[in-house]
């Protein structure tokens, strides 16, 4: 697949070793700064839980992209680095609170801050960690700093609107496949889009320039989500790290789910409402998963991947002023995300 | 009782009515524009929480400070009022998280919103709100906004450490008085002079004459603060609104509480211990307020709060390059303040 730019330079999009290894180095580098952030060492059960939280290792996705944003408009990593952090450190706060929201008792393989210190201790380092996300922008002043607050808190209250959708839809059992859109929009993709324009504005990127990366981010980001509701019914158990069919089991509204719905005939149709309300387990897995097959939803939800994808391959191409080497490297990396098995 | 201005002009301490107008006006003018914000209709859920604890009224104290701030300064309270209602909706914000953490069933007479909606939208109003405090400062450019961002940002985080450290020390039966002082200021005054400090920023005020403000701020608030705690137990409960005794009741550690314990000859410390073991109750507070009585606390408050009024006092002439009028009023203000009954 290749990515024609605004100024007809063809791009060959295989996965390059350099571009590799520069993905990886950066999140060292990332991993490097999270652990060099000076915390108070007291009161101890305001600020180990927020270190607990940020060491867990991870993607570190969000800050990645906005270092991806910076070195698309010829930035430095070293001037982007403060946002990055930002956009990784409230991306942590959401865990902590959507953790209590949602009782989770285990968060990449360790008990979650809820379970092991209480909701009181998760809602209050919680709250002082988005307080530091916060305080990382205090490395900018001027234009940068209005424009960077600007994006920050417009999108922080989006994903917090997105964690409310998501739960207004937690308990329904038919959900509109545009709302559904709606909600994994605001709260997943918006924020993969504001950290690439939190660091297209760190490089002091034009106006149009940041909005093209911000959309690339919103449309890879849907990608990415529709991706992880894929694999949870369709991965390799064993690559992607969860149990097959986790989604369903839980009764979870997914992608997959809500385009069953909407494409389904009346008697597909009553037998998932029917699946849905019988005791979660294993048979309850197998046979909405017979009717996914039936209904050809696994292949409607790739459909849609690959129109975000060249929706984002769109917006990407439209960038202003964009380095050629820097709009390949992040193309090849949002194609590696969606297209990932794990 | 009289202020001496850095420019030696004697001022008149009585309350004036014109002052006392200009506070109600004031408030009236901050109840309109907390009105005026444009909440999104969608979702309900997240926004009708935030809505109902913005309009329980009270007394607004922290954006007046701010207002009061700007004047002082020779400021404007147009220029003010964003940065004023930052700090209305932070502290809101506190009350709706506070509230969980505290298991509190009512505010002003009403249903907390934990109480009314459960935790999970007291958690993520409260988190919405928080974002919507901070976006206020968005009305602001250049040094304002840099300036007025890092004192959010390090007051916010005190805020979260003063209610930690309030969480820590309640269920301890002794508490150090400068523990007790720490925890106070941070939870309660430094938002009370961070509140000062941001009105003087959009006035344009020099560093020096910010600090000055500030402290004038953090001093009256721990003033304000052992005030509460001395109307709980010797306030006229008709005009204070609370059952009196209700902090020895509930055995919460107060001002008293840790003055006592300090002072206090071991058979009265034991007393004391003993008492705030005891099952809570009438006998309870009535032994505790003879105890109290007996090593004169009430006494020992009210000499601490003079002196804080003193300190405060410092500060408030200190401050280079304010109004006389306004310093007067703001001095006033204070005064109704730390000695009000309710």
């Amino acid at each position: 697949m290749t990515l024609m730019t605004a100024n007809q330079t063809a791009i060959n999009m295989s996965v390059h070793p350099s571009s590799t290894d520069s993905i990886a180095v950066w999140q060292n580098t990332i991993n490097q700064a999270i652990a060099a952030i000076e915390w108070p060492t007291h009161p101890s059960h305001l600020y180990r839980p927020i270190q607990y939280t940020l060491e867990h290792g991870g993607k570190r996705l969000r800050p990645l992209l906005c270092l991806l944003g910076a070195d698309v408009m010829g930035g430095s990593v070293t001037e982007a680095m403060p946002a990055a952090l930002a956009t990784e450190l409230f991306h942590n706060f959401t865990l902590l609170h959507d953790d209590i929201m949602d009782g989770a008792p285990l968060r990449r393989g360790r008990p979650t801050v809820v379970a092991a210190h209480g909701a009181n201790s998760a809602i209050l380092s919680g709250d002082a960690l988005m307080i530091a996300a916060y305080a990382r922008l205090q490395a900018y002043d001027g234009i940068k700093l209005a424009q960077l607050f600007g994006v920050f808190n417009r999108t922080a209250d989006e994903v917090c609107t997105g964690q409310q959708y998501d739960m207004d839809i937690a308990d329904r059992d038919w959900v509109d496949t545009a709302e559904y859109m709606r909600m994994i929009r605001l709260k997943t993709a918006v924020l993969l889009g504001a950290a690439l324009q939190m660091g297209a504005i760190t490089a002091g990127a034009s106006a149009t320039a940041q909005q093209c990366l911000y959309e690339f981010g919103v449309c890879a980001g849907l990608a990415f989500q529709i991706q992880d509701d894929v694999l949870d019914v369709y991965g390799d158990p064993n690559s992607f790290g969860k149990k097959a069919g986790g989604d369903i089991d839980a009764g979870k509204n997914s992608y997959l789910r809500v385009r069953a719905m909407e494409v389904a005939d009346e008697a597909s149709r009553e037998a998932l409402l029917q699946w849905y309300s019988s005791p979660p387990g294993e048979l309850r897995v197998r046979e909405v998963k017979r009717l996914f097959d039936h209904l050809g939803v696994h292949q409607l939800a790739i459909g849609q991947m690959n129109a975000l994808l060249q929706e984002a391959k769109s917006s990407l191409i439209a960038t202003p002023d964009a380095s050629v080497d820097s709009l390949e490297r992040l193309w090849t990396f949002a194609q590696t995300l969606v297209k990932r098995d794990n």
